[in-house]
């Protein structure tokens, strides 16, 4: 590997990501890239008790069906990298617990899944491992009752909120393969820029999209044309207006190539979810679903994936605080 | 590196630990390791207005600090990799917001300082890093309010509970150095044995340390005789007779040279703890203080330190859930 900068690898070997699966909600299969995903469920319960444990089954399911379409033995997977949005990542740890593959847990909001790319990566590259999986999920109903309002009381939302995604996304990373391949890497900064309004995760995260962003053009010499897509992970409607504008003050024109998963996962006109979709599903399940299917069938030869999360909860925010961002970000290549 | 079997990597270059930081709270400043910890607060608030914001206080100035006495310039950090028990880690988020370092956060429950120092030393042996930071907090306010009983209740605890470990631990790891060195890593699994008792973790986490010191020794060929000290996270005082038991049954004796951080942090008989010390900030302050200390003067020369994690919260626990545990393991030899 080459460090370019402070912040950016480059792999002299690229890390093939050998396979890919999502499952999502009824709402996201309802959705524009719902024939992109391998499976919906109807039910935002999947047959459980409670939210909590189905959004467990979705990491599980997608996890253990990434396996088994990538035809890897089990056994031979070396680390799953996986986290989500509840307390404690507990949608990973008990979806996981019967995986027995060596785990390491993670927690970059909606970062994480990009997060676990990266460090998969890494772990490849440095012959630390052969296979690796990354995963994460999220839950509309489990968020929202833990984030926001009971979903019983039927609150209102502002304009500016986002749609928690059901579902979950995986990749398995290899060592060898015929791609698409992660080209490189760059690890994010928190960055606050004293942004309290939790109804507006995406103007709160898009100073970290643009940090990140910024730091991958100067690092690896690119620039925003090099790429025949670039995507963030959340940011929304609005988020994604905001990182254009201040792409823009820096000399970076995205306009042309640029979207966001949140934008992407939900139309906004008939699924009133205001500014988009949101959550650690978000980003994984359309790049899972969506984002792999294009670069399988070479529709994209690069993109730029960028991950951001919003490194905040209720008692930060009853405490008067302001939300630090984060964004991971890979490109990759066919 | 070389792979140890499915879960072991042993470096070649082993990975320098060039410095530590430990900053605890009173109850831990009257401990029997007092005169190891950098610096105790005498204020469990830290003149902040909340437990959370202390909490967040605790790991800054320990990372700071340790950055200080190391004499690594910050700027030539690669990857800071930090978490704590805090729903969405906001102790580490918030904390380390000002750090301007590349942040991985990360969620091992109480193995999470040593899941951290795992993803840094493969991060070293790759060249992904010259120097990355790890960190981990915990504090008895925050965790109580969170988890079990509003503090003000003086709520009875039984006496299998654990006292969670107010402080922070930080370990900056490197290339080139003098030592101490981590020589091999030993990654944990999930592990469930269906333990339901949310008041004793110790016989929760019990069965996922046995799991990672059996294949430790499996995996590298060494046993308990070869390390002058095996040290548990936090087991305390009921999981650490469970794991000297369990591990006897599959043919180790490590009556010898065993201890765990969560006993060696209090004074059992005068401090009123019950089963011991817990929490992300047990494993981290005892290791960052005591052990590295140990280390420094050659009184430990081998050493096996397995960091536990139970990976559940109050939700599950309602939901009529099982524990799920997780150890990871480091072996640090002078």
């Amino acid at each position: 590997m080459q460090k370019l900068g402070k912040q950016t690898i480059k792999f002299d070997n690229p890390i093939t990501i050998t396979e890919t699966c999502s499952i999502v909600g009824p709402k996201e299969g309802e959705g524009p890239l719902s024939k992109y995903f391998d499976k919906y469920v109807e039910d935002e319960f999947w047959e459980e008790k409670t939210w909590e444990k189905a959004e467990s089954k979705f990491i599980k399911e997608t996890v253990n069906s990434c396996i088994t379409k990538s035809g890897i033995p089990s056994n031979t997977i070396d680390y799953c990298f996986a986290g989500d949005l509840l307390n404690q990542c507990i949608s990973s740890s008990f979806g996981l617990r019967e995986l027995a593959i060596p785990f390491y847990g993670i927690f970059g909001a909606c970062s994480t899944f990009v997060e676990g790319m990266q460090l998969a990566s890494v772990f490849i590259d440095g012959d630390a491992a052969d296979h690796a999986l990354c995963a994460a999920s999220s839950h509309f109903c489990s968020a929202e009752k833990q984030f926001r309002f009971p979903l019983e009381l039927g609150n209102q939302r502002p304009p500016s909120a986002q749609w928690t995604v059901t579902g979950s996304g995986a990749a398995l990373l290899s060592k060898n393969g015929q791609g698409p391949f992660i080209t490189t890497i760059t690890t994010g900064k928190i960055i606050d820029m004293g942004i309290k309004d939790a109804n507006s995760m995406g103007a709160a995260m898009a100073p970290a999209a643009l940090d990140t962003l910024v730091t991958h053009f100067k690092d690896t010499g690119r620039n925003p044309s090099y790429y025949d897509a670039i995507l963030t992970g959340d940011l929304g409607h609005i988020g994604k207006e905001i990182l254009m504008e201040l792409a823009e003050t820096k000399g970076y024109n995205i306009k042309n190539n640029y979207n966001d998963c949140g934008v992407l996962i939900f139309n906004k006109n008939e699924q009133d979810v205001h500014s988009g979709g949101s959550g650690c599903g978000c980003c994984a399940t359309v790049f899972a679903g969506y984002v792999f299917n294009m670069l399988k069938q070479k529709k994209y030869k690069k993109i730029l994936l960028i991950a951001t999360g919003a490194l905040t909860n209720s008692t930060t925010s009853q405490q008067g605080e302001s939300i630090p961002g984060i964004a991971h970000a890979v490109s990759i290549e066919v």
